[in-house]
């Protein structure tokens, strides 16, 4: 508990740089318009989500929380929220079993049944209910339960378990949390593929509000936070000195843009793998080449994965790497990164250097390689993650996504379908972080906002503008 | 026409730095799809725009063209095409008495009647034939013929007098035209805001593509274009160090910050003037500080218009700047800079350093500013516009729209509406300029392409994606 | 122990990146050309560090070591060294009693006396000796020994305890060790000020080495060593999102421009404090403004200084900070930031968030500004310091000069000076660290070496040249 | 005539762009201190050193000049001050001839003899006057005149030519000139490497001032300025997209520094040829590879040569090149690109896009590349040179270094050696262009002065510090 102290300490320093947070506990703390609400959260148990789940609460609601990640938890916020707080089921470098356990506790609210809402990250929590649903549907119609031997991917296998135990308590666990639920909010860009695929397939069990694709999340957390994090997470794991290498990004979308502006800046050579042409060009814009990762394996100190994909960096490369070269991921999942190939590589020897940072030694070189946070989020797991200010641009969102669906809760406005939030709402949340940083924005004249037909007050752009 | 040889060698020069259109001369040349179609162009009349026209001759099109800016007009390229390739109305420095003649000349395409499609940056083409067709309806149902006395407008004033002109020699010149359209594509920001106003009003009179929201022309022209473009008429107009001065861009869209990435890597420090608070806080973001015009006014040394709207830099502002300050605009219209209340401050006093590069001195102190290319776009006026290479992109678009529209003249797809190019189309001419830069893509695997929801050959991304 | 472990699985690693030093022991170790050399260094005990000590025990040399700052010690490091290679007096968080306590011990050397050679950074080691052979100096005269009481400098008043406890034990025991030392070689501009002053004081005692002013250390480690370590420990002491922030860097030396490339790169406003205009001129042409403190105190966030100076921020101007304002020195020496002032405010009140992390609360305002390692040099106290390449250049030219030394120990080419190493060793430095990153230098022809006059082989370079 | 006109104009506004000059202008004007001396000037025509002379004449001295390059006199700037101030002889598009003619009548003040002072660039002025006396000498001992057939270097055929025709007029002319001459401020790397080696061999025949490496010349002019005029010279040469581009920098001193930032700024992938271990680090330490030619020399666009060597690229790495390379040079002499070679590639075309701008084809491939300027220096050969603020640096030191020449004509104080300027005046300089761009310096305390041991006002480093 002494950890509780030092995170209340942190958590404060916090709330200074997360002004869009604070000004939504002043201007809907009074009112409470979150009262009664029962919210779950799966989402970086950290400082900046700390002030995020007390502006929950400070709104009026009930808060459950665990991590969306096995390493990306800071115990000492943990345990500040614990204390004071909320419900907290999340700790820095759970097992894969822990986490699932965590991801179901942090959904049980007991008597109550489930939560009206969700604060999702990757959709983590959204796929054990979708899975469960699925789970229970067939159990009724055929009276199978789920069979973890029936995959070979062992995460999910754990899924399948925690849904199987909890069919033989309750046979209509997840279909009762449904009903209860009155939507969920998603933050990144792989969780929101998935609610697109569901939506799509017509799966999709509730209302959705697509956050990542908020212009002051996406463009924002994704781009400046991953610029910040990145070279946080790289200088904590390895105190490399990033300038003079060569630095390979695999992915230029938001995420990837921010590493390779943060890599090369800090005096490394870039050079960036992509699928899109368009992503292509506008790397080559910036004086960065695009090449294949078969090009220039053997050459680069520094690999990062920011696709979302999977497999991008298989064993193969890495036997072909140079000694001590950097392997990493900041895309959500740890899919991206052959682990599997890596541990079960014949003879390969694993050294810890400390924890999150082990070297990998191939047998028939005696040459290794230095993996991060055992490939998934390395920003997360080998640093702090993204600072406040720019959590402070997601989260605002996250808290607007929250209000908007508990408010239109009995209306019908929203549909078991993904929405994005509307522009006024994201020129909002941006608008709330300007004062912090010294800003005066112009005004527009009458005239001047007929000129380009658009309101004096906002919104200033048209949907589809990319900014 | 020692000017045609001279425009002659450019334009060879330039298609080597045009591989879009290039490649399109090489896919569709063969086939002559645009055999039969006559294009009025309304587009400054540079050695790129030179290699456009000539890739859409070669593709089989009858070609007029006129510039769409007083100033734009390269001579020696208006040389070339006039010599070899197509009827030209253009030249550097025309009244806007002149300019209008020009644009209606374009349009006349004698006993043909007029063109079948437009090529258009700015909409002043449309314009044109939209207020044509009003005239004459009006006059059909009236008898009145339009009044250029009845607008205080200058330019205004003209347009009305060459309909009325044109209403003596034919009152259904304008109605024959917009008979014959089949439709027009439009590149610029501000053209584009007046076709989505046109549709939405109901009034727009034959079917638009929006060529300027293709990603590869607004986050590659606007930006990478004027972030060339904009030092380079800096440098030619006044031979200004950009180091150590503080710089004013007023607008931080793709314009705007193109035009601020320029000066701060020059060495300038930087200002902004935002009324979005989304653009605002990526400023910031970028280290930029966000601040208005009356803020800094008396304090900066070079000030740059990029919004698109009006009334921007006042000659209240004018008066209060350094002496030597220099104001200029980048966006379409000479809307930005008030040079009526330049022109007619009493006292004030002219002294042209150059063409293009004057400075006016105020009465009252004594100072004077620098105003570039008479408040124009100071990109064509002082310096020869965006390079070739990132035109390649822009143009590589309008020959695909204009492909497009005449495929479908008959067959009713396009509606009196305003379309953008589907994505696959915006990634393959990305991909046509990736070659040139040497660059290599990644190809998904089947796998990875499923994983992620999208076809192994694109597109890649979903339509609101914001690269 | 389990700390030497981990230390020694770091020290591997740094091995890697530090190519001047392996190098070092690849060309001389066979040789063992500091055979019989005792060599006490005081320079911070890091990993860096360990790889440095154990270069010269692989040349031959006895070591014993102390740290040149109380927080810079890694403690894993020390362990290592302590366990496998040399005497170790030193760890993270020393207090000043024991910090000289240590520097005294590492000059121990027993029975032997005292070292030969001494590497030292700041000058500590240097000064202890200079201070006691001045106090046995003054005690054979006049029987008088050294006064803490005589000074109201805190740490002085420690030096004095310790000679004056010396003296009593054996009042020759600095003589002693002054006539046994070769020489020492040192590496700061900090320390390197001090020995140009004893040398022009005529009080040196023995031979110097200017290790700092050789281009591969000052043009490197300052610069390229401060881009990378300043933000290291900004991140890991605040978390603190250094994009949109307004930082004040206070000096605009090699130290001060890293430290401003840095923060700017990472998007933060920069605004440079100096005295000397030709490096304020320096900071305008990079678009850095030049403004004094008192200018801009009460608007910046986070606040560095690099002077080498004493009294830069004083209480008065923390007072007027805004609320959290970060207040960090990386400069060498603590002089920088008025501690002593802040401590004995009136009602001020300390809270240490974590150890180098106290946020100092004053009672006028409730607002409090946050401090970094106590206003000692942030990247080490708070981060690991400078990474493992950059001080590869530095300790091989340390190695390099105590070669040197011992070499010419009895030649008396070496007199009671401050010497810097020639060109041609500078320049064989940087080769050695070029091929660990893939460069490949082009030869000179003997034509070309004649044109502008310099041998083939080099140095390249006249002695006063700037880089 | 009216190309005066506009040279005044321009004129005009570059006074307000050299705080530095217009300060000596204020600070000395009244005293006259240069009434009575004659200078002649070979350097530049350009408007910035319209300034220079016209301040020159402000302090009382009588001025001759010429251009110190065939391509670099501005018509304007030379009318202007022909006009108006000081004989000219220079002009755009010299031939080589000519240009020899222009140095001999500035240095030729009819019966007054020579010139009492010299501002030379590049040294020819002090070239012709060491071979004139030489071959004075040589006449005198031996009646032999020069024989311009004795050298197959076509220039310095010219030379000799001219000296012989002198010889028959007047066998002591250059002896006379010598006599008068007090001296010469020189202000290249390359002028100022001749100065040393004649000062070596012992053959210099009056007092020198090295401009050069005053910091506020070398550190700037070479650095910002050239970092200004490159993308300037290939924009207005070439109009070519840099972004993107793959460009090689050869050398990467102040100049090569220079021109690599901007190209790096404006897009492009840059990659540095070195012969210098230090500089070749210091380049890899900003992100940039450092390759041999050969490496390169096929995959790149634009290649610059910055090193003041010669044979840096021959004509076989031209033939190797992609169609359409750019190839040009930004060091003082023509002799790092062999034109001589490609003018004598058998079958090679050249095709003149424009003056200075020429396409050589080679018969084998049938693609050409794309010389700047006949391989001189392409800013002043295809653009106007550095802009005023920077050159105001360089010639305020030129303005001290003249009036120090001129006021110790008769103490003795300068021998025949080379001098640099103290870093007082140095450091006085800097401080002159502060105001303009808005800096506040701070100031020293006593106490800080006394604790870094410089005295208050300066200067504030040692002479041996690097900037």
């Amino acid at each position: 508990m002494s950890q509780a102290d030092f995170g209340r300490l942190e958590i404060e320093l916090a709330e200074v740089e997360m002004p869009g947070l604070m000004a939504c506990r002043a201007e809907f703390g009074p009112s409470q318009p979150l009262k009664g609400a029962r919210i779950t959260g799966s989402l970086h148990m950290t400082i900046q989500t700390a002030v995020l789940i007390e502006t929950l609460t400070a709104l009026g609601a009930s808060v459950r929380w665990c991590s969306c990640n096995i390493f990306s938890t800071q115990d000492h916020a943990a345990a500040a929220i614990a204390r004071d707080s909320a419900a907290v089921f999340a700790w820095k470098g759970e097992t894969l079993q822990e986490y699932w356990w965590c991801t179901e506790r942090a959904l049980d609210w007991g008597s109550e049944g489930g939560p009206n809402l969700i604060v999702d990250d990757g959709g983590d929590a959204t796929l054990l209910i979708h899975e469960g649903v699925k789970a229970e549907e067939e159990y009724e119609k055929t009276g199978k339960v789920p069979d973890p031997t029936s995959t070979d991917n062992a995460e999910f296998q754990i899924v399948l378990a925690i849904i199987r135990d909890g069919l033989k308590e309750d046979p209509k666990k997840y279909h009762k949390m449904k009903e209860r639920l009155v939507g969920v909010s998603e933050e990144t860009t792989t969780g929101v593929k998935r609610l697109y695929q569901m939506q799509a397939n017509g799966t999709l069990l509730f209302p959705a509000i697509n956050v990542n694709d908020s212009v002051t999340k996406s463009k924002f957390d994704n781009l400046y936070g991953c610029r910040h994090s990145l070279p946080d997470g790289l200088m904590r794991a390895t105190d490399v000195m990033i300038a003079g290498k060569v630095a390979v990004v695999c992915g230029y979308g938001d995420v990837g843009k921010g590493c390779a502006a943060a890599l090369k800046q800090a005096g490394a050579r870039v050079i960036v793998t992509e699928i899109d042409p368009i992503c292509a060009l506008q790397s080559l814009m910036e004086g960065i080449p695009v090449l294949t990762l078969e090009d220039v394996v053997s050459e680069a100190d520094i690999f990062v994965t920011t696709t979302g994909n999977k497999d991008i960096i298989m064993v193969d490369h890495m036997r072909k790497m140079k000694n001590n070269a950097i392997v990493c991921n900041i895309g959500h999942f740890n899919t991206e990164i052959d682990m599997h190939g890596l541990e079960t590589y014949p003879g390969v020897k694993r050294i810890t250097i400390k924890p999150q940072t082990d070297r990998w030694v191939f047998p028939e070189t005696g040459t290794g390689i230095i993996v991060l946070a055992e490939g998934r989020l390395m920003n997360l797991g080998c640093a702090t993650g993204h600072p406040s200010f720019v959590m402070s641009c997601s989260f605002t969102n996250q808290v607007i996504a929250q209000l908007e669906l508990w408010k239109e809760k009995t209306t019908g406005k929203y549909e078991k379908k993904v929405y994005v939030l509307p522009k006024h709402l994201d020129e909002k949340v941006a608008a709330l972080h300007l004062g912090k940083l010294g800003a005066k924005l112009t005004k527009l004249s009458p005239e001047q906002a007929a000129y380009i037909s658009v309101p004096v007050e906002g919104p200033y752009k048209p949907p589809n503008y990319r900014y």
